[in-house]
Order: C-alpha cells, then sequence, then structure tokens
C-alpha cells in the first residue's frame, strides 16, 4: 500500500494499494466521529460493490444505506443531486454523518457536489472505482453537475475527508475504461515525469494484465502529480494549467462528438496534436510526436482523428478551442513539450499552426 | 459613514451609512477587476432600486444587467437559482464576472449560493436593502435554498468581497419589516450589547423616525457584534449558538405558523419566552422579562404569543423544539440570559419549566 498525503486545507491522506477496501470498512467502523453512512453509488456500482460493502458495515453494527442513481453522464444534472438530498433528509442525515462516494467521475463529481451543499456542508470519503477516477478526480477537490449550456457549470471546490483507491477494481473495468484511464497517466508522463512515461512503454500491452504492483506505480505517480501542482496552485490560474495538456483539442474533439467519444480517447488524440504543435513551433529539444504515437499504438489507444468516431472540419475544432478562451483571462493558453517529462506554456498560438497540427494528425 | 473589517478568511469590509450607493457604484467603475456586472435582484427591489443603479453603471460605461426573479420567499429554491445560472450563462458570464446581490434576505441567500456554485465560485458583493438582512445576513457567509424537507437545507459557506448598507433603504420598507429587523437588534443587545439594549430603550417609538445616525449606529453595533462572534467561531460549533437566543422557541413558532408569522415577531416573543425561563431556572442576577417586555411593548413588536396569528398547543411547540436537537450534536443548547447583555448557554433545559415559560408567555 503507498499513501499520499494531500497538503490542501484541510489536508487528507489518499490510500493506494490492492486491499483499500477493507481498509475502508476498517475506518468507518473504528472512527466513529461521524454518525450514519450514506454510500452514494450508481445503479452499476451498486450491484457490483455497493451491496456488498453496505453488507460488511451493517455486519459492523454500523448505519449505512446506500442512495443511488441511474448509470451514466445523463444523470449528472442538478435534479439527481436534489433527489439525493431530499432522500437523505427523509432519513434523517444531518451534519455529523457521512457521505461515502462510490463510483467513477459522475459519481464522485455528484457525491462531492452533495456533501459540499448538503446543510451547508459534510465530511465525504471518495472511493473511486474506474482508473480515470483514481488518477483524476480524485485530487483537486472539483465537484459539479451539467447544465444544459454545458458541463460542470454548477460546483464547487470541496475536498475529501480521505480518499481510497483498490487496484481491485479495475478487474471489473471494461478495456475501453483502463484506455480511458491510461491517458490520463501518459499525459503525467508527458508533462512532468519522463520515468512514469518509460515504465508505460516498457511494460506496453503487458499492462491489461492487471498486475497490482504496477498499478499502484502508475496510480500513485499520478495522484502525486496532480497533487503537486493543485497544492501548489488552489484556485485554477496559474501552474494549473500544465494539466490542459491534451485537453485543449480533446475537449473540442469531445464536443463535436457531443460526447460520445469517451475522454481519454479525445486526450490522447489531443495530447499528440499538440506535441506535434510544439514540433511544428520548435518548442521541442527533442523529438515527441513519434515516441507519444508508439506509446498509444503499442496501448491500442487511438492516436489519430480519424481513429474517433467523429466527423469535423479543422475549422469548426479551431473555433470551438477559440471560445475556451474565457477561462484562461482572455487568452487561449496552450500547453506544449519541450520533452517528455517537459512541459512549456504559449499563449495565442498562431491559427496556421493549430491547423497545420490537426490536418498531420488526421 | 462606518467600516466594518470583518476577519473571515478572506477578510471583507462592511460599509454602513446613508451614501452608501453611490460609494457601490465608484467602487465599481474604478475597481476594474471584475469583468462584467449581474445584479441579482426580485421583482419588486428590481423597480424599487436596480434599474436606478442599471443605469448609473451603464452611464459610467461598465457592461451590466439586472437577473431577477418574483419577490418572496416561495422562489427561495434550487430552480430559481439554476434559472438564474442558465440566463448568466447564456450572457456569457464567467469567471472573472461579479455579482451583486441586491434585495433582503431572499436575495442574499439566492444569489450568494448561485455565486459559490457558478462555474465553482466567483465573486459577489452584498447590497441587503431590509433592515433584517442588513444586521443579520450581511454577516456570517451563510447561503442557501429551502427544499420541501425543509428551510435553508441546500447551501453553502460563501463570504462577499464586500458589503455595502445604506440606511436610505430603510425609507421604503413597510413598517413592519423595520420591527422584523429591530427584534434581531434587540437580540443582540440581550446576548451582548447592553449598550445597544439601552439605546433602543431611550429611543423608543422616536427610532421609527429613521434618523440616519441612529441606524448607523445600531446596524453598525449589530453586525460588529456578529462579526465578532462568527470569526471566533466559523463554522457554527461553540460560540455561534449565542445567536440562536430566541430562535429556539421562535424558529418553532415560524414553523407552526407555517411561516405566516414574520422572522422577527416570532423571534421576539420566543426572546420573552427565554427571558422568562432563566428566571424560572433562576440563572438571573438581575429581572429580564419585564424589560425586554417592557421595550418590545414600546416599540410596538408582538411580545406574547397570542399577538401572533397562529393556534397552538405547548406540546406542539416542545415536539418541534426537541426535532431541533440534531443539530446541535444531539443536545438541545437553549441560549439564556443572566443579565441584560450577557448570555448563558443550558444544555437540555428540563420540560417543566420550558412548559412553564411558555404558558406564561401566552
Amino acid at each position: 500500500m503507498k499513501i499520499l498525503n494531500v497538503k490542501t486545507k484541510p489536508p487528507y491522506q489518499i490510500l493506494i494499494g490492492e486491499n483499500i477496501l477493507p481498509i475502508l470498512t476498517e475506518d468507518l467502523s473504528t472512527n466513529q466521529k461521524h454518525g450514519k453512512i450514506a454510500i452514494i453509488s450508481d445503479s452499476k456500482v451498486e450491484k457490483l460493490y455497493g451491496e456488498k460493502i453496505l453488507e460488511i458495515l451493517l455486519e459492523k453494527g454500523l448505519k449505512a444505506e446506500i442512495f443511488s442513481f441511474p448509470e451514466g453522464e445523463e444523470s449528472k444534472n442538478i435534479n439527481t443531486v436534489v433527489e439525493l438530498a431530499r432522500s437523505m433528509l427523509q432519513r434523517g442525515y444531518d451534519r455529523k454523518d457521512l457521505i461515502v462516494a462510490l463510483g467513477g467521475g459522475v459519481v464522485g463529481d455528484i457525491a462531492g457536489f452533495l456533501a459540499s451543499i448538503y446543510l451547508r456542508g459534510i465530511p465525504y470519503v471518495q472511493v473511486p472505482t474506474t482508473l480515470l477516477s483514481q488518477v483524476d478526480s480524485s485530487v483537486g477537490g472539483k465537484t459539479g453537475v451539467d447544465l444544459p449550456e454545458g458541463k460542470n457549470l454548477l460546483g464547487t471546490f470541496y475536498q475529501p475527508t480521505k480518499v481510497y483507491i483498490d487496484v481491485k477494481f479495475l478487474n471489473s473495468l471494461p478495456l475501453i475504461e483502463l484506455k480511458n484511464g491510461l491517458a490520463e497517466v501518459i499525459k503525467y508522463g508527458c508533462i512532468l515525469k519522463r520515468g512514469l512515461f518509460n515504465f508505460l512503454k516498457k511494460l506496453g500491452k503487458e499492462i491489461y494484465k492487471l498486475n497490482s504492483a504496477h498499478f499502484e506505480y502508475i496510480i500513485f505517480q499520478s495522484v502525486a502529480t496532480k497533487a503537486k501542482i493543485v497544492t501548489l496552485d488552489e484556485k485554477e490560474a496559474g501552474l494549473r494549467r500544465v494539466l490542459n495538456f491534451g485537453h485543449t483539442l480533446g475537449h473540442a474533439l469531445e464536443a463535436i462528438s457531443n460526447y460520445k467519444v469517451p475522454h481519454g480517447m479525445a486526450v490522447a488524440v489531443g495530447m499528440l496534436i499538440e506535441a506535434k504543435l510544439s514540433e511544428i513551433l520548435r518548442v521541442n529539444e527533442e523529438p515527441l510526436y513519434k515516441p507519444i504515437k508508439n506509446l498509444l499504438q503499442s496501448l491500442e489507444i487511438p492516436w489519430r482523428i480519424s481513429q474517433l468516431d467523429l466527423k469535423l472540419e479543422s475549422e469548426q475544432l479551431l473555433s470551438l478551442i477559440s471560445k475556451d478562451k474565457k477561462v484562461w483571462k482572455g487568452l487561449l493558453t496552450i500547453v506544449l513539450l519541450k520533452r517528455i517529462g517537459k512541459y512549456h506554456f504559449l499563449e495565442n498560438p498562431p491559427t496556421e499552426a493549430l491547423l497545420e497540427a490537426i490536418d498531420f494528425c488526421y
């Protein structure tokens, strides 16, 4: 087991390993600062793990219930949050009770948002069950729901009191979901962790044998990297933007597909376009496009636009990217690379270079 | 003009006086850290003040719009917040823009909640227009909306960047709303500010002549008292409970009336019951019931249950009070008085004494 101390205010711990679930149930039964336990989950994870965990908690004499909602991004709206809150109120949950977020990114976003606004905030712990939520949303405190106007438009920054990452959850994860998470892991490698990048390169398809020690290592490396970045920059200006490598283009590709292309696949292709852009603009000190392409290819992750199931014009992509501008104080900051493991910020990249990179990666 | 520095994290200023509105519009036009301005208001205040303020801001060349909702407590729900958020999104408001909460308690609660969750939080300033919101909700950072299960069940703790209290707003305030606020002012007098209590006693009905200097004084004394309490106790355990003087009984009376009795009236009667209880339990070092009753009477504020428009059995009141328990870690803490200006906490007051106090105040 590995333990990461995240130095936010207040600080919290992330436990990573292959027997974390028993530690969770043990923690919940010995640490009696909280009252009842509300396990927030979705219909799928409830059946896979929720019911079993509930049984263990009840056997230990704890008061616990599952509150679940239908699986999928469509559930990520304010109505789901309100319905969960009302159910919890009707069951008498108050400020000293605890929320356990059990599931992937959607569950984490919803349960975290709920915890942050229920009676003006109650404590919650995260138990992310997908690789993507383990390496990404377990750090940073972002919660939120979608509106018809776009994704994550209502939400809060709210830290969990503890995060439990059990790599055994990955055994039940569809291959596409593993790849979805691996794209983010590769991102950490590209921007700051050359060692992590090389580790994945060396393993190649071996990674899909799901060796626990391998995942303990890559998850720890990923969350440690993200934790370092977000604690240096709690409110998303400045440094935190490095996390956007592959995402400026990736988000645009996702949006064009109407969110049918999985996040990780869009980010994978986005990383390659931004790596190519680094080369076109001669920011790079070594080849970038080729090693990243080779890694994605060896892991059988899509790496060119034509491998994604969508139709687009390069100009459409450009216009979506420029809409993203507002978030960064009127400037489009794109994350480029100098080397594998070394990022480089560039503001307002020239349109022709962007178009060239997009066309190259078609 | 008086200025109060509230030492929360981050800290903010409260300006109190009779020419505060021009300072607001001046601040907004000279301090250009923010982009556009979204004035959040209700239908009534929009007409009384909103349109005028908007005109001034537009004349100064600022980008501003009013987003309003129907006046009244019925609007204090999540749908209002979502509708406001969607309107702002459609008008392109982003993280560097600013919300101005212009109105009474409902506007403050809704606009503050909206500001705290819109794109995970944007800055907002408060411009409270009722005496109650000026002396109460402008300090403490509480935001929130009601659910069918009860009041203020979803919300956040979120501090404004500045509060502008213009006493001239009181000129357009119905008498009942003035009394509503005065009850809270008397509360501050009772628990910590004997001088404030005596000031009101000396003024008597003169207060309704709305002398600006008088209100500058009583509002400053009130918010300074509340600010001291909440900064010593940011998350509502411990000391902050003194603010509940008159409210344990007051909330129960409000609930029984189905919230038809105004908050201040219920609190006024609640204070008298709790003062009487202090005497019955011999916690007091001087008479309490009589001076508080005399003050309420001289200000023509209801002071006995029969003056409120409701029907109740004492037992009904008791059962409602015990439901309130959960908030205080399983113990009902009631705030009593030793003297005017000196509070005293008591846990789980004896039922017979409570019944006696209630019956005495019928």
